[in-house]
C-alpha cells in the first residue's frame, strides 16, 4: 500500500493504475461503516484508493473541526489489513494551494435536513468532492447511505455536471443495538450511549407507522414525539422527504425519514428509506 | 471528421483517442479567432475536438440568445478544412438532461467588467465548461484572450478545483483595422463597423498613456474620453484591473485594460494586457 501526501504523488500513482479504480473519500477515524465502503470497493474494482482529509470548508465556525477525532496510524493499519492500494492523505495547505472566488451553491436541496442547520456545509462538501474526483479520477466512488443528504447532493452533482464516474450507495452499518456507526460516537458519554440506539428505534417505528397508512406529516410528528422522550438529547430536526430529490410531498415513490439530535458533545444523524405505501396515489413527485 | 450529437457518441469517440487531446469549446459561427484556437490545438495535440453549443445558461433574460448567429454547415466545413477530428454538437436537451439545484457562484471575480453588467453570465459559463471538460476530458483546452474575464475565471476554476488539464491562452485575432474578431460583429451596421476599430485604437492609446507614467485611474479616464467620442456607441464599462485576479490596484505586475461598448444591436468587448511600468513599486498584488 502506498501513501500519497501530495497531489503530485497521487497523480503519479493514478497514472500507474490499470483497470477500474474504486474511491472511498473519508475524514478518517475509520469505523465499520468505512470498512464496508472499502470492502465493497475492493470487491468491485481493480484498484482502491482511500482518501483521509478533514475538510475545513465543510465545517461551520462553531462546529467541531478542531476536535474532530483523528488517528492516522489506526486508519493506516485498517486500510492495509483490508487490502487498500493507496491512501491519499494531504494537508490542508496541499489541498487548498490556491485562492479562488469560485464556490458551489447547493441551492434548495441544501435548505432542508442537515443543510438547514449547517449553512454552507454542503457547498464545502461539493467543493472537496469535486477536487478529489478530479485528482483521483475514479471509475466508481462509494458513499454511505447514513449521510443521505450528502449522498443525494453528490449524485445530483455527478449527474448534472457529467462527471465520468459512477456513485455507489452503500447501506448504513450499525452496532448490534442499532446505533449507526459514526466517528462522532466517541463523543458520547456512557449515559448518552445507552439512549442513542433509540434514534434508530424511532425511525423503524416511524416507518411502521407510515406503512400502517399514516400521512407523511403524522409520521414526522410520531418520530418527534418518540425522540422527545430522550432525556439526554435535543432534537435538531425530524423530516420525511422524497428521495433523492428531497422535496416535501405526500406523493413520492421513495422517502427518506431523517433525523438529527444533539447530545452534549455530539450531533448524531440517522435515516431510513421508506417506499410509498398507497398504491393508488398519483401525481408522482420525484 | 466525426460529428457527435450525443454525450454517449462523444464518450465512445473519446475512448478511442490515443495521445493528447486538444479541446476548443465555442458557440459556433466560427471566425478567424476560432480558427486560430483550432490551428493551435491541432499543432499541439494528437487529436482535436471542437464543441459548438450556444449555452442558454450564460445568457440573461434580455440578451441575444434567440438571435445569436448560427451556421453549422459553414462551421462544419471550416473545421473539416482545418483538420479537426471531432465536432461535439449537442442540443440543449442533450446537454441539460437533468435538473439540479447545484450551481456555481463565481464570487468577486465576476462582480467586475462584463460580470457587473451580465449578472449570472459567468456562473453559466463555469457550468457548461465544467460539463464539457468532464465529457471531453481534454489534455489541453484553448481559450482566446479576447474574453479576458472568462479566461481568468476558467483558469481559476481549473486551478482551484484540480481539473486534470491545462488551459492555453491564445492571443486575440483582429481584422486589419484592429477590430477584434467576434461572432457578434455581423450585427454592426456599415456606419458602426466604421467606428468599431476605434475601440482597439483607444486601448492601444490607453496603454501608451499608462506607459508614460499615468496612474491606472488616469488611464481609465483617458480611454473613457476616447470612447465617448464614438457617436454610434455607448460605453458599458472601461476598467483596468490586475490580471488574472481582476483586482483594483495601482500595484499589479500585469493589468488588463478592458472595455465593453453597446452599438445598436451588438455589445462588443475588447482588452489589452499591460505590464506594470514603475519598477520601484512595491506591495505587489497578484
Amino acid at each position: 500500500m502506498i501513501i500519497c501526501e501530495t497531489k503530485q504523488e497521487l497523480r503519479t500513482f493514478r497514472k500507474s493504475c490499470r483497470g477500474t479504480v474504486g474511491f472511498v473519500p473519508t475524514m478518517g477515524y475509520l469505523h465499520d461503516g468505512h470498512a464496508k465502503l472499502l470492502e465493497t470497493s475492493i470487491q468491485q474494482n481493480d484498484v482502491t484508493i482511500l482518501s483521509i482529509f478533514v475538510n475545513p470548508t465543510q465545517f461551520g465556525p462553531n462546529e467541531d473541526l478542531d476536535r474532530y477525532p483523528r488517528d492516522f496510524e489506526r486508519d493506516h493499519q485498517l486500510a492495509a489489513s483490508l487490502g487498500v492500494d493507496c491512501i491519499f492523505y494531504p494537508s490542508v495547505d496541499e489541498m487548498y494551494t490556491t485562492e479562488s472566488t469560485i464556490t458551489f451553491d447547493s441551492g434548495d436541496m441544501a435548505n432542508v435536513l442537515c443543510g438547514a442547520s449547517r449553512p454552507g456545509h454542503f457547498n464545502g462538501v461539493l467543493q472537496v468532492v469535486t477536487k478529489l474526483f478530479h485528482l483521483v479520477q475514479p471509475t466508481n466512488a462509494y458513499f454511505g447511505q447514513k449521510d443521505a443528504q450528502q449522498l443525494a447532493l453528490i449524485e445530483s452533482l455527478v449527474e448534472a455536471y457529467d462527471f465520468p464516474l459512477s456513485i455507489v450507495r452503500v447501506a448504513t452499518i450499525r452496532d448490534n443495538d442499532g446505533l449507526a456507526k459514526s466517528s462522532r460516537n466517541v463523543y458520547l458519554s456512557a449515559a448518552e450511549r445507552e439512549q442513542a440506539p433509540r434514534i434508530y428505534q424511532a425511525l423503524v417505528a416511524g416507518k411502521k407507522v407510515y406503512e400502517e397508512c399514516a400521512s407523511v406529516k403524522e409520521t414526522v410528528h410520531y418520530v418527534q414525539q418518540e425522540l422527545g422522550k430522550l432525556t439526554a438529547a435535543r432534537i435538531d430536526y425530524v423530516d420525511m422527504l422524497s428521495y433523492p430529490h428531497l422535496k416535501k410531498t405526500e406523493h413520492a415513490k421513495l422517502y427518506v425519514l431523517a433525523v438529527a439530535v444533539f447530545f452534549e458533545k455530539a450531533r448524531l444523524i440517522d435515516n431510513i428509506l421508506i417506499e410509498r405505501v398507497n398504491p393508488y396515489a398519483t401525481n408522482d413527485v420525484k
